[in-house]
């Protein structure tokens, strides 16, 4: 019997292509029956974040990071050509009429096919940011040395 | 007798630093006897477009996208100190000085070298690109499954 | 016995985001073990320069490139929201009151712990920086080849 291949990826962005190409091959590898994890940290976290302004929000520091940066997978902007959200627009209406999933779509799917979601407790920290931030699919919060653990298995390491 | 060592790299970005790195690990990989797989992506299409402007468009959205980000491998910038092009200018002008390949020279070498080349079908159908868009030197337009495939079996695999 | 495993990290950025995602994985993978290699490139060479001013420049163009991106841990901004900078003192503030260590700490704890720093010599021959333009904590200079070589033995290997 063949053995499952692993993959983890690091969502270090919160770019929406970003966060599409990871969701893009985290959902075509566990199709392919991949263990499939994902890590998200630092901007990374702003894709599983519910987007909610009363966040766990300590000082004044984080409430502008917050403000700055607000959160959720609907609110994901394209890297470049985002031209005031007209490119990130266009590129969303673009997706639509080739029938591809969107980003919340894609999160779903994810899980759907048991894909794991991590977020990292020490971006986490920095930015002000508690649990109950987060959308309820995230499976733990754990710190860099879980993530190396599991990337140490992995077949396919990427960091996005 | 050694086994052949594999190399993906996933050419995500469409910035001519970040295409030089890539190219430039290509490139060594292959040198050393490594079979390297570059599977072309979202922005990183552009670097192997032929850049022609009566590409394969088949929306006014699609337009759009191609004139705000015109393909091909001469027309690459800097991902940071482009300043309107005086940044790309110089860092050209500064690899010539000493003697390395431009971007074109490098995608060459690759092919010369055995180098395959995919793009990725998902981006191309967002961007409205047809096969007939790209240089001829493209081996495979292919899916996110045929990349992971490659990478399963890959000692470095790289997201760029 | 358990065999050591190897991450390789290739530090293309120059922005302190990345940096510090880099270090925090180079940090706690070293303190679980393994051995680290970090090869800087490109942007990322600003990230182990001295940062003085007077540094190796041959020609015009590159004194251009040195004083737009002036090297320099100390020195490095955030990738996004820099704001002027009041992004990247934000940032700064907040990772002192979590008492996480700056990036100037990391680069110390990582030499501490052992990781290896090697910096790319291609991409310094580009921007004209010579051996002494890197703090006293650079082991080698080396190019991709080397790099390469290390990727291969590696259980994990990211391009940051």
């Amino acid at each position: 019997m063949a053995e499952q291949e692993n993959m983890t990826l690091v969502v270090f962005s919160g770019d929406l292509d970003k966060a599409l190409a990871a969701f893009n091959l985290a959902n075509t590898g566990a199709s392919m029956g991949m263990k499939v994890d994902m890590f998200f940290t630092f901007w990374g976290l702003s894709v599983i974040e519910k987007g909610s302004l009363a966040r766990g929000v300590k000082s004044p520091m984080q409430w502008m990071m917050g403000m700055m940066n607000r959160g959720g997978a609907s609110r994901r902007k394209l890297s470049k050509m985002n031209m005031m959200g007209a490119g990130t627009h266009t590129m969303k209406g673009l997706m639509k009429r080739y029938r591809m999933p969107s980003l919340e779509e894609s999160i779903a799917l994810a899980r759907e096919q048991g894909v794991k979601f991590l977020a990292c407790t020490t971006s986490m920290a920095i930015m002000g940011l508690e649990e109950s931030d987060f959308i309820d699919e995230v499976d733990d919060f754990v710190g860099a040395a879980t993530y190396l653990g599991l990337a140490t298995e992995g077949k396919v390491n990427l960091f996005i």
